[in-house]
C-alpha cells in the first residue's frame, strides 16, 4: 500500500531581490515554518513562481530546502514541464536534490490535443520511469483542463502515483474520484476555502498558498477537524475565506507575498511580469489581516 | 425578521403527454411527494422545463400544486422573465394562484449589460413591487453570470428578499455571501452533490433536482446533518453523487424523469426540443438506481 | 430554387416611453429608413429587445412594420422561443401579421442537452409547420452555443429553410457551410465589422444593429462592393469599426438607441434592466460620430 | 521607419525520431521549402513544438535554418518564456544563433494577473534590452487572452516592436489595431483561414501552419491578392479551409505532419504527450488533399 500523503502542506514562495533567488531568504522562511506542525513543503508550485525559475534555481531551492526542513517533513517538486521526456528528467533531478515526491502539473499548451488518452500516457510513461512518486496536479484555472474522475481514478492505481493535488475549488473530483481511488491514495486540496468541507468529504489534507500566509490557522483548521470539532471548524474556515481569495484569486503570488512581508517572513517581489501591489490592494489586505486579530 | 425557507424542496417535474401538460399526473406526483417531510416545491423551475411552459400552464400548474400539497409545503414558483416588467406581472400572477415565494433567475440574455448596477436595479425594483418574497435564482452553467457575494449580501438586506438559490456547484458564495447576510436569510443550494457540505457551511437546505428523484434520501441525508451524524451523512452524500450527476449535469430533466418513471412516479417526456435519452443512458442510470438498492 | 435574402436589413429597435411601446414612433423611424435601399427590416430581434417584449407588442410592431414599410421590402420577424412548439405559434403569428420570414434563434436554456440532433429535429420540425420560411439564427455570445457547418448545411437543403444569420463576428461558418448550401441560400452576416470580407467571401448581406444607426454608410459598403471598388470599401468599413463595436460589443442597444438619438431618429430609453448609459459613454460615441462627420 | 515583415511565412515542424530531434531532417525540409517565394521560417512556433524543446535543441534548428535558408529569407524565433528575464535571455541566444526577429507569445501562466500594465511592461522591458526586433505574438486559444487594440498600438510604437502575430482566427484586433500601428508596421496572420480576408483589410502576410502543409498554395493566394485577381483568391481561399482546420483547429501539430509525410516532406512524429493520429484521421485527411489534388 502506498504511503498517504496527509495533513497539510504549505506551498512555499519563491524569495527573489532585484529579480535574483535569494536561498538565504528561502532558508529563513523555512526555519519559521518548521516550527508549525506541517506535513511538509512543496518546492516549485505555482506559489513558488515555478515557471519563472531556471533548472539551477529549482536545484538549489530544493537543496536549501531538504537540508533546512525539520526532520520528516515531506518535500514535494514541482517538476511537472510540457513534454514527458522533460517532465521525467525534471522528476529524477529533483529526487536528487532530495525531494520525496514529484507535483506533476497537466500538460496543457495544446489543450484539444490534450485528451484522456494522450493525459494517460503522459502519466503512466513518467511513472513509470521516475525515482520517486507522483502526485497529479490539477489547476483548471491555469491550465484550462478539468481531468475526468475516471482517469484520476485509474491513474491513481499505478504504484508509483500517489494521487492528486486540486486545486479546482470545488468537491467534485474529491467526491466522484476519491472514493474509488485504492486505499492509501492521497487527494491533497489545492484551495484553501474549502479545506473543512473537503476534510469532511474524505480529503488527505491540502497544500495551499493560504498555509504559506498563516501556517498556525490552517494547522488548526486541521485538527479542529481531527477532534470532531465541527463548530469551530466552520467558523474558522469562514474567517479565512477572504485572506484566502486575496492571496489566490484575487491577487495570487504578490498578494500571499505581501501578506508575509506584514508577517514577520520574506515576501518580497515576484518576478516580472507579475507586478507589484498597488496600495489600494495593499491597504485591502492588511484590513484583513487586522479583522483577523494577525498583525 | 424574515421567515427562513429550510429544508428539502423538491423541485417538481412538469409532466407532459404529447407535448401537453398533464395536470393530474402532477397532482399523483406530488400526493406521492406529500408522504415524505419535504419543506415544499418549486413549480416552474429549470427541473419543470419552465422556459416551455405558457402562462396559462403555470396557472394550471401552480393552482394544482396548491389544492394537492399537504399543509404547510411552502409553494415557490419559477417567475423570472428577461424584463423586470414581466416579472412583476408574473410574480404577482403566481401570488394569486398561491405561491408563497417567487424564485427569479437572473435576467441573462444581454449577458455583457448585466453588471452589477442593473441586476441590483432589477431585483430591488421587483422586490418593491411583488406581492410575495424573492428567492435570487443564481445558476451560472445555464445564464453564464456568477452574481458577486457582495450585490447578494446588498439584496437580501431588502425586506422582501429572503435570500438565494445556489445552483453554481461550489460553496463560494455561501462562504463569501452567507455570513454577512441578514439573520433569518434563506441560502439554499441547488446543487445535489454539495448538500451535505453546504448544510454543514451554513446552508438552510437546498432546492434540488435530486429531491424530485429520490426525496427520501434527500430527507435523510438533511436528518443525518440535523442529528449530528456526520459519518453517515457523508457516506450516503458520496453514494448520491452519481445519481445527482446524471439528472443534472449530464442527462438533466430527460434523465430525471427517467428515474421518476422507474420509481413509480410519473416522468414521461419532455417538451420538444429536449430529447428522449437513447438506450445505452438508460441502462447506466438503471445501473445507478440498482446500486443504490432503489430498483 | 429559394428567393436569396440579400443586401442590407435594417435590424429595427423598439422605441419605448416610460417601458411603454411607443408604436407611432416605430412607424416613424421606419419612415425614415424608407428613403434607403434597404432590403428590408428585422422585428425583434436581439436588437428589438425581443425578449422584453410580449406577443401582443410583438403583434403591434409586425403590423405597423408591415403598414409602413416602403414596397418590396422584407420583414423578418423574431420569432425563436425556447420550445418548438411556441416557436411554431409565434411564427405562424407573425406570419398572419405580415411578416415575410421568420429569424429563430437557437434554443439555448438547457445548453449541454442542445445536441446537434435535438437542434435538427427542433428546425425541421419548426420548417415543416411553419407559414413563412425560417432562418437560423447564431449569436453565440448570447447563447453560448457555435452550430457545426454541417448542421447548417443540412438544415438549408429543407425547402422552407432559407438559411441563416451568423453574428459571430468570424468568418468560419460562412467560410465552412457557405459553400455547401444549395444555391439560392441566404447567409446574412450580423456583425457589422465584417460586412466587407464577408461579402467578399460570399455572404448575401447582412442583418445589423449598424444598419439602424448609419443605415446610408451600410448601403454605400454594400454598393463599393458591388461595383467592385474594394479599396474604399475596405476604407470605409475601417471607418465604421468603432461605432459598429460601441453599438454592439461595448454599449449594445442602449448605445445603439443613443445614436439614433443624436442622428434624428427615435431612440429613447431601453427596457428595465438594461441602463440608461453614463455620461463617459456619451460622450465617447459623441466623439466617434463626430470623427465620422455624422454630427 | 521599421521594416515590414511581408508575406507568406512557413512555421517550420521540428522532426523528431524516437523523440530525438533530427535536424538533417529539418534541414531537407528548408531546402524543399526554399525553392518556394516564402519571405521566411519561423523557429520554434506552435507548430515547432516550442514547449516541448531544450534550449539546446532550440539552438541547433536555428543555426541549421541559418545555414539552410535560401539568401535573404527572414528567420523568426519563438523566444517567449513567462519571466522577462528568460525571454530576454532566449531572444538574445536566438539572435546569436542567427534569428532575424523573436516571436514573443503573451505571458499567460498567472492568466488573471497578465494585466494591461503587466504585459506592457513586459515586452517593452523585452523589447529595450533585445539584440533583435520582436513581433507579439497572440493566440487565444492556447493563452486565453486577447490582447485589447489599445495596448498592441502602444507597443507597437516602440522602436523594437515589428508589430504582432494575431492567431485568433477573427479580424477584430486587425481592424481595431491595424490602421492605428506606425507605418512600417507588421501585421501577420496566424490563421490560414482568413489570408485572403485579412490581406484586403490591411495584414502584411502570413505565418501560418497551412504554409508548411502547401506552401505553394499560399504563395499563390498571396500573389493572387497582390495581383487583384480577388475572384479567383476567395476561390482557392475556400478550398483551403479544410486542410486549414485539419491541421490547426482540429488535429493540430500531429495533422500538419502527416499532411508532410504524405507530400514529400519529412513529418514523423510528434513529442509525447502529442498522439499519434488514428486511422479515421489520417483517412479524413487523405480524402481533403485528393480533393485538393495534391496528391
Amino acid at each position: 500500500m502506498k504511503k498517504e500523503f496527509k495533513g497539510i502542506f504549505t506551498a512555499l514562495t519563491t524569495p527573489f531581490g532585484e529579480e535574483k533567488v535569494l536561498p538565504e531568504k528561502f532558508r529563513e522562511n523555512i526555519e519559521k515554518y518548521n516550527q508549525y506542525e506541517l506535513a511538509g513543503y512543496v518546492i516549485g508550485g505555482s506559489t513558488g513562481e515555478n515557471v519563472y525559475l531556471t533548472d539551477d534555481e529549482r536545484d538549489v531551492l530544493l537543496r536549501t530546502a531538504r537540508e533546512t526542513a525539520a526532520p520528516g517533513r515531506k518535500l514535494i517538486a514541482g517538476t511537472g514541464c510540457e513534454s514527458t521526456l522533460n517532465t521525467i528528467v525534471a522528476t529524477n533531478r529533483a529526487a536528487e536534490m532530495g525531494a520525496d515526491a514529484a507535483l506533476v502539473i497537466l500538460p496543457h499548451y495544446y489543450k484539444s490535443l490534450m485528451t484522456v488518452d494522450a493525459l494517460k500516457a503522459y502519466f503512466l510513461t513518467i511513472a513509470d520511469k521516475a525515482a520517486i512518486p507522483l502526485i497529479i496536479y490539477s489547476i483548471p484555472r491555469n491550465t484550462g483542463i478539468t481531468p475526468p474522475a475516471e482517469l484520476i481514478v485509474e491513474l491513481s492505481l499505478h504504484p508509483n502515483i500517489l494521487g492528486i493535488k486540486d486545486s479546482s475549488g470545488n468537491l467534485t473530483l474529491l467526491e466522484e474520484a476519491g472514493p474509488f481511488m485504492p486505499e492509501g491514495s492521497t487527494f491533497l486540496l489545492g484551495a484553501g476555502s474549502i479545506l473543512f468541507p473537503g476534510l469532511l468529504m474524505g480529503a488527505s489534507g491540502g497544500i495551499m498558498t493560504l498555509a504559506a500566509t498563516v501556517p498556525e490557522l490552517c494547522i488548526q483548521l486541521y485538527s479542529l477537524f481531527l477532534e470532531g470539532k465541527f463548530k469551530e471548524a466552520k467558523k474558522l474556515q469562514l474567517e479565512l475565506v477572504f485572506l484566502n481569495q486575496a492571496v489566490t484569486r484575487d491577487h495570487g503570488v504578490p498578494g500571499a507575498k505581501y501578506v508575509l512581508d506584514l508577517r514577520g517572513y520574506y515576501g518580497g517581489p515576484c518576478r516580472s511580469p507579475l507586478l507589484p501591489l498597488g496600495d489600494a490592494v495593499k491597504i485591502h489586505i492588511k484590513t484583513i489581516l487586522t479583522d483577523l486579530n494577525l498583525i
